[in-house]
């Protein structure tokens, strides 16, 4: 059995352009997907989206919306940019899945993917029901509960991870990562993880962009 | 009894920055509250509440970024821009409601509020939630069952908006509202209604708000 090697996603969580833009230029070459974080979406727009599109036009390019609504607008503007793929917020409802689905494959082909966010209480018949709908990459956040109670990643999330990639998703993971909590998913098929802070804010990022890709290598490689 | 007027709102649902703000000054002085919407805040950033803000210093004006996860660093964010309100999507965690009605209460004092944003599957249990973590706010979205099913506001959703109002929430309305569908909410303490292109999109705006205004004074006033 060949297991595919998950990918390495920078997040860019910053509130302006100037220090989203220098962290992707530090990492940029070094991961698999650059994501235009909602916070600084929120704060510039999606001038984010065509700015790491033309810094990085062989990258996957994705926009963290967590869209809730209007999901044929928002996927529309944000594919225009350069998004290969784009959240919607588990709780959207599915016409707005699809309108979003149907829209950034629209401008982006086969490339254009939405991806849907997992925070609180989502069930897997919901789950189901965006599979059905031709979603089949999710994003698991680790539960701030089990943060709070000083766990990393609890069984429970594993097990949830591993029933989503059972059901057919391609599951990011998210939340807390570091070098060292990666082997607690070993075994697990998981298609990207994906580090914030943890890589823009080290010392030197683009060394840490490596280490994260080295341990990703020596576990799944 | 005194019942208080229900408040108007215009959403600025563009998707440019010259189309919001046109559309503002066209009927901002007609309307009480005026709301950046989602779709145009992830296009071009909260530059759109700092316009609005500076356009309009006395009125109030919503961040609608349905804010689902990093509500301090999203509410601190845009209530510096000056927005008084900002929106959080029903199924953030009752910690980033908490983190953002904090932030924004930091920043506008007593004016900063965060209103709880409904679509879909919301339950009583949760909104109490919300009540006992300090947000009085709630907006009811017209279902997209209803509408697809040709109904305007059906008896359902004028049941939860009343136990909204009964459990404490002053609660705001969309979706689909005109002119002649104001007189449904007959007998409800409606907070605020919410239009977007009923009024923006009228062949004259300002007259478009003004009817809303006197519709909404000849029933409640």
């Amino acid at each position: 059995m060949t297991q595919r090697i998950p990918n390495l996603q920078v997040a860019l969580d910053h509130s302006g352009l100037q220090g989203a833009v220098k962290a992707a230029v530090a990492v940029g070459q070094e991961v698999d997907v650059i994501e235009a974080g909602t916070v600084c979406l929120l704060q510039v727009g999606s001038q984010l989206v065509e700015v790491l599109r033309s810094l990085f036009p062989q990258k996957i390019i994705v926009a963290d919306t967590k869209c809730a609504d209007a999901g044929g607008t928002v996927a529309k503007n944000n594919a225009l940019r350069g998004a290969d793929w784009m959240t919607c917020i588990y709780c959207a409802t599915i016409p707005t899945m699809e309108a979003a689905l149907k829209a950034i494959k629209e401008v982006r082909g086969q490339a254009g993917e939405i991806q849907i966010e997992l925070y609180g209480d989502w069930t897997f018949e919901q789950a189901q029901l965006w599979l059905d709908a031709g979603i089949s990459q999710a994003i698991y956040h680790q539960s701030r509960d089990a943060l709070l109670a000083g766990e990393t990643w609890g069984q429970k999330d594993l097990d949830k991870v591993k029933r989503l990639i059972e059901m057919g998703f391609r599951v990011s993971v998210t939340g807390g990562l570091d070098v060292d909590t990666l082997k607690l998913f070993q075994g697990l098929d998981v298609f990207t993880f994906i580090a914030g802070r943890g890589i823009t804010e080290a010392e030197n990022p683009a060394a840490a962009a490596r280490a994260f890709k080295d341990e990703i290598r020596r576990i799944w490689g």
